[in-house]
């Protein structure tokens, strides 16, 4: 790895390059005004374009295709008990617009009418109740940004790298603002026994998802929620009602939300034994690993996204994220973790929620090795690959927040590689 | 108005109806568990729904078709040149959703290639500068959240109350996560000369948009932004460049952005001489008034949202923002004016961004009269709308942040009414 990597003044970003002669020029860097093509292939000022009345609902530019969900054929047995992956090498900032959060489904896209849904509270409560949606509109709300991470985020990446682009390595993630009633006043109206100390969701959909979640959680910070970036819940994210579970894997944040039973032990369903549990090289299983821990991911450049314009002045860009606090730091090496720099946050620092992070350097155009360290806010620093596996084995495919490496190349060209 | 409309305490918000034996029955309250027609009319979880191969970019419920933005035809001769209103009694928390921004075209919808695009900067600079988009983002970006408003916004409410619905009184305004490189590092880039005093931001389309802005103003906070709340500028948003002028009149935000012109001295272009300045009674007209005003709204209830539950536990919602800084207070009154009420604010306070408040009160059933009334971070109260035409008349259409009225039937049907 070259040293000559350095950290530039931010004036003359680009007029720099130009003056040094360097590669920039040939990736149409700035130039001098006055280019006469440019005038002879702008066309969309010579007519005008679409009126206020033809886009209702507005949807993304023709030019913008590519940025889409993906999924991953061989992952599943069937894609309506599969996975779609965000394609966070597209995204900045660190909201996720509702058409491109990952979503994850056990028995496809439930179509609910909420006119006809209700949420049952009942088990070991004082009075069972049945809400409909115009009742749960009655609450105090609350608006509030977390993300929502896969247990399996990562998964494919214990025992070796296997998937060549964050979107699918780190793409089972989103980040919404959430408008929702707190759980705990929902418990509340119905009255919950002193013997009450467990709670369990369960899905309307076809799959009727359960989850046991401790109810010092559901007293804390968990949403009843029904609308995501100030619109109804999109149908693949549990339209019209989804539990929020900040900071804890996105298994238990329960879509198309039907029933909230209030029990005095675990329930010990499918998704809580056979799966989302971490199966370590002594054959014991870890269980009941809710919170989400430290963990980042550069997303630019990535294999998805290689740089394009050649050597100087290069913007790395990335996101961070814990389930048990803020991000207040992220370091960034471009040499395998020979020197590490402090990334530049950007943006709003909320608990448990994405951190967008950046980098600036001079790339001199010799081959790199990135990578990214969290730091959250209980001081936790994000472990390597390794250093998981010393202590995990490579037996599960749950929360893995190892050190992500990206090799790239002279030509900008990046790949998913494994470094020791 | 009725003095019984008081502040519920937070627990048994439904079960209290319930126990009086109030209207809150009929509307399909919280009840007891069991009910056979439930399980009769659900039928979604009977069979397997879409897999994940179905939506790579998600779009909204079909049950949420009403949930559009919506133009007023009368309004102006032309879709092309005209107006589509954000549905602020649909949304919820702070952010708009992409697809419901409002938006305002003058020669329609530029449907631009990005890779054929170019941000042009000339002038009073040292280097005249010609940027692709490429050459955007090797700049260092910021994230920021900032409302949008439009100086027409709540025009019509000029000379009396015309319009029956918030959506058409104060849908022209939008809040959105940008990410943009700070104006000012481009003209840096450029080197801007010590007789540059003014900016020109120019757009691509067939208006080719022009306004005249302050160097000052243009080096405090402007971003050129590419993306919004996580992805690409959508079209009618001006993908794939647009100027964000934090707190100032949307007419300024130029779309498109294909220029930036260095001058000693504004240009006084159309927008800023014929448009866009305020008719006094006297004659005189106000001119460079771009600062927007603290104002304020109740989305819900409001004529597009009637109280469809009847007496008993109601929430209040609605927004509140400034051009100058923060909502630290919002009062509430539902008795027009006899009483008021510190509203509750939930969700992130931004600088220059809409702010969410709640109001949460017994509803005896009696008709109301709800206003709300913002206070900004610089100790500025929003007036009304008679103190306003006081000091400036009632022939301009723009800079409206009069205090607005809706009055609420004893049925719960909201209308927009003026009170003296």
């Amino acid at each position: 790895m070259s040293s000559s990597n350095g950290n530039p003044t931010r004036r003359n970003v680009l007029r720099g390059a130009l003056a040094a002669g360097g590669a920039v020029m040939t990736a149409g860097a700035a130039r001098a005004a006055g280019d006469p093509a440019i005038t002879e292939i702008q066309t969309w000022n010579q007519a005008l374009g679409d009126g206020v009345d033809a886009r209702p609902y507005g949807t993304p530019s023709e030019f913008e295709a590519h940025v889409k969900r993906r999924n991953v054929e061989w992952l599943t047995a069937d894609p309506v008990s599969s996975v779609n992956f965000t394609p966070l090498h597209e995204l900045d900032g660190i909201i996720t617009p509702n058409g491109l959060c990952f979503e994850r489904h056990h028995a496809g896209i439930a179509e609910v009418d909420p006119a006809k849904h209700r949420l049952m509270i009942n088990g070991l409560v004082d009075t069972p109740l049945v809400f409909t949606m115009q009742d749960i509109l009655r609450f105090p709300r609350e608006n509030r940004v977390y993300f929502l991470e896969c247990a399996a985020n990562s998964g494919m990446e214990w025992r070796g790298s296997q998937l060549n682009g964050c979107q699918f390595t780190h793409g089972m993630i989103h980040n919404v603002m959430y408008t929702g009633v707190p759980l705990r006043l929902l418990l509340e109206e119905a009255g919950v026994k002193t013997s009450g100390k467990w709670v369990m969701p369960e899905g309307a959909d076809a799959s009727a998802m359960t989850r046991s979640i401790p109810m010092e959680k559901a007293l804390d910070d968990c949403l009843v929620a029904f609308k995501m970036n100030g619109e109804a819940l999109r149908p693949e994210q549990g339209y019209p009602l989804r539990l929020v579970v900040p900071g804890w894997e996105g298994n238990m944040w329960v879509k198309w939300l039907r029933r909230l039973e209030v029990g005095d032990q675990p329930w010990h369903h499918r998704e809580e034994t056979s799966k989302y549990t971490d199966l370590l090289a002594d054959g014991q299983a870890r269980r009941f690993t809710w919170e989400m821990d430290a963990k980042s991911v550069i997303t630019n450049p990535s294999p998805q996204a290689p740089i394009l314009h050649g050597a100087g002045h290069t913007v790395l860009s990335g996101l961070a994220w814990s389930g048990r606090g803020t991000i207040p730091r992220v370091d960034v090496t471009l040499d395998g973790g020979n020197s590490w720099h402090a990334a530049r946050m950007s943006g709003p620092s909320f608990e448990k929620s994405l951190h967008r992070f950046y980098y600036e350097f001079d790339w001199d155009g010799s081959p790199l090795l990135l990578q990214s360290r969290a730091h959250d806010s209980t001081g936790y620093v994000q472990p390597t690959k390794d250093q998981l596996r010393e202590v995990r084995g490579v037996n599960s495919i749950y929360h893995n927040n190892g050190i992500q490496t990206w090799h790239v190349s002279e030509s900008g060209v990046a790949e998913n590689v494994e470094i020791s």
